[in-house]
């Protein structure tokens, strides 16, 4: 069932098509300058992959929809990097918000702050915050998340309308066009089946999203334990106490000294929690507080520290967003290799604590940090990649610490998505039938598979 | 595409299939009986279906994969109406709460009642609520809602894994066996597409559903208002001050009417809010409910009484709970013709208005009810089955007010689903291409178009 593509039949198809590519977006929207193409074959990660022979920059989705026809009729296939790449980023234009219906539409070319800017005046703001400025059409294709979820949710949840081109060119709109209601039951939820499809069933074109009353009162807590099992239980804890935290973030001793390192703080040097409440007046936010606070104490936490100024709070959160960078300075010429399991809370305590003690045990440098208010943790491990014993050393890490979530009743990646590397833990994770569904969909939708071909499925 | 059945060749087959589908399910559970068929051929509705030819009553769900399996290959439609009918309700068994993990898995037999009955003590409850006491599987299947829906979602923000029987008998885990994972973005999100696929997809075996704390404070409002629209503009400002209602229901003034005389109240019979809050202590509910009161006072209200012991509150919702049949006791030998437009929030008033008009001008008996804060009401007319003219009457006033929310950026069903009467406006609602990509997907998993066939897709 799946095409096999060579190279040589590729390369030559994508040079016979470079004149009907231009005609569809402009002599200067088909680059194939080797800088360009450069910069589409490396991402923050330590993947390394050839760069695409051509990069296209269309301009509105008509092109977009002319592209993929072409591509889907002359089997050239349709990645982010390697083979022919479609840049969505001059697909301009403004933000519309609507703000009684507490929705905004975003163009490919919007990143997250972009957004916000542009709302700002509203009092409403788009939550999910996964770190980085990504554009969010990108986000919705990986199913980005981040550290406000446990309050606001994630991209899947916050999508509720999306503009796709599929592989033949069609243009759809999943819950038909212009279209906001809070809730409808009209036919199958198509919405949430493009999010986090990374590129496999089409190209999202324009993404309405829910944007929030942004939190008239906003406060943050530090609170340093002696374990990370005490910091993962004090989560636990929140939770059940139904505690409306919007972030709750955990950071291990190693991670807690290279943010010490990197952005010159003097945290205690213990697993440590970082979270923010936020509330429509003072005392709402005070309340969390006292109440968070108590748990903590209950947990042996060594301290807690709630008295930070807007602009204390504004360094902590940066330290926390700049963690991954963080970690890899604590070696040099270091790339970092990023795990991203997530389990269920009620395990999340005791797979934290197994990990740590993995980590320690196989003398593996790495830092624990996650957002642990969804049992999601990340270990950033920092490699030279040209050291081939030390990568099979974190692989089998990883591997162990994929083994340890799926063993819990958790998954290999609460926000980070499939790609590659991943593909082999699926069929464990989600059970042969339901692999088979997805090439089912995925044939379905791409017969040609064109689109991102060899991503997020496992072979069949 | 589509396969034409032969209603005497599915007779035949159905009839040479008897003593096959007993060997699978038992004799005793192979029910032909007329009573029992008649049973499976009525809702509450005022549809009318031919009762099915046969009653399967699996209690497992290998059974059920059997059956599919022998009614794929001899081209049998699986249908909740007519043909061959698969009752699930004897695939029992308790249902298996995780505490921590705030999810509870149930079997098909398990209704939301008796859901919450069995999770009581855990200070836990599952907060969807469409006043029937439905199956929770069921509820997936439909994508029921509800009046708690504002503040806890429908059913496709509250299910986190799925059992399914595809129609060739294949059983698949949404998310994995056992899974529940906060958050994940392993694979397609299959979970959202059989939530509301109404039968056309799969067979809803196990559902693993998100439970929430149960509110330790509750108290509830009654507002009237001297128009609809200072009603439904009450609601918008609440949602904009991002006050957490936990409930907000609007009863017009007829419905109001009716309340009064089924569940003998004496409430003001003008346009009326019902309100309720919930919150971790007194004075969190009490603060939401001063500041909608407030809201309500700026427009007009006529009173506002929040007053309400635990009693009255109980009396207050069931009133509610039973506007349908206060609805229908306003016409002797009525039954109810149900509509389920809605809207963006910005559009509601005016929506609701232009309702209440065409209802007056044409002298239509019906009364106005809704979950307002998600832009979602029903309109409810008793309506005498016999009578032609009025049917058609009540046709082209259902059709208006579909078109009325279509022009507004909103659906022709909130939460009742498309069934066989709403295809028609589907098409409009979502775009051709849409529409068309719905075959492409149930042609891909039920090729021989027997699962519930000729409902939910409109003719290509």
């Amino acid at each position: 069932m799946r095409r096999v593509f060579s190279s040589q039949a590729i390369q030559t198809a994508i040079e016979k098509s470079l004149p009907d590519l231009q005609k569809i977006v402009g002599n200067s929207s088909v680059r194939t300058q080797e800088s360009v193409r450069r910069q589409f074959a490396r991402d923050e990660s330590h993947f390394i992959a050839p760069p695409p022979a051509v990069v296209l920059e269309p301009t509105n989705v008509e092109q977009v929809s002319e592209i993929l026809k072409l591509c889907n009729d002359r089997a050239i296939p349709v990645v982010p990097f390697g083979g022919i790449c479609i840049s969505t980023q001059q697909i301009i234009g403004d933000p519309v918000l609507r703000e009684q219906d507490f929705v905004c539409s975003v163009k490919p070319s919007t990143t997250r702050i972009a957004l916000n800017d542009a709302i700002k005046n509203s009092g409403l703001f788009f939550p999910v915050d996964p770190g980085a400025d990504a554009s969010v059409c990108g986000m919705v294709a990986t199913s980005a998340s981040g550290t406000n979820a446990i309050r606001y949710g994630t991209m899947k949840e916050n999508v509720v309308n999306l503009e796709v081109v599929l592989a033949d060119g069609t243009i759809i709109d999943t819950k038909g066009k212009g279209r906001c209601p809070r809730k409808s039951s009209a036919g199958f939820n198509f919405t949430e089946l493009f999010v986090g499809s990374e590129g496999t069933l089409g190209i999202i074109t324009e993404a309405t999203v829910k944007v929030h009353p942004r939190p008239q009162f906003l406060s943050a807590a530090v609170c340093s334990f002696p374990t990370v099992h005490e910091a993962a239980s004090t989560v636990v804890e929140v939770l059940q106490w139904n505690i409306p935290v919007a972030r709750i973030e955990l950071l291990d001793t190693v991670q807690i000294q290279a943010c010490n390192s990197y952005s010159s703080l003097n945290l205690r040097e213990s697993p440590t929690l970082f979270i923010e409440f936020h509330g429509s007046n003072e005392k709402e936010v005070a309340d969390q507080t006292s109440a968070v606070e108590d748990i903590c104490k209950s947990h042996e936490a060594l301290d807690f520290d709630s008295g930070a100024s807007p602009d204390k709070r504004a360094t902590l959160w940066k330290a926390r967003h700049n963690a991954y960078y963080a970690a890899l300075a604590m070696r040099t010429g270091a790339r970092g290799f990023t795990t991203d399991v997530c389990v269920p809370i009620s395990k999340l305590a005791d797979v934290i604590s197994e990990t740590r003690s993995d980590l320690d045990e196989h003398e593996i440098l790495g830092t624990v940090v996650g957002h642990v208010g969804d049992g999601n943790f990340h270990v950033i491990l920092p490699t030279i990649e040209e050291d081939k014993t030390e990568h099979r050393k974190i692989q089998s890490f990883s591997d162990r610490l994929v083994r340890r979530a799926l063993a819990a009743d958790g998954t290999c990646t609460g926000e980070h998505g499939i790609g590659l590397g991943k593909r082999k833990y699926l069929r464990e994770e989600l059970g042969e039938n339901t692999v088979r569904l997805m090439h089912t969909i995925k044939h379905a939708l791409d017969p040609n598979n064109i689109m991102n071909p060899g991503k997020v499925l496992p072979e069949l």
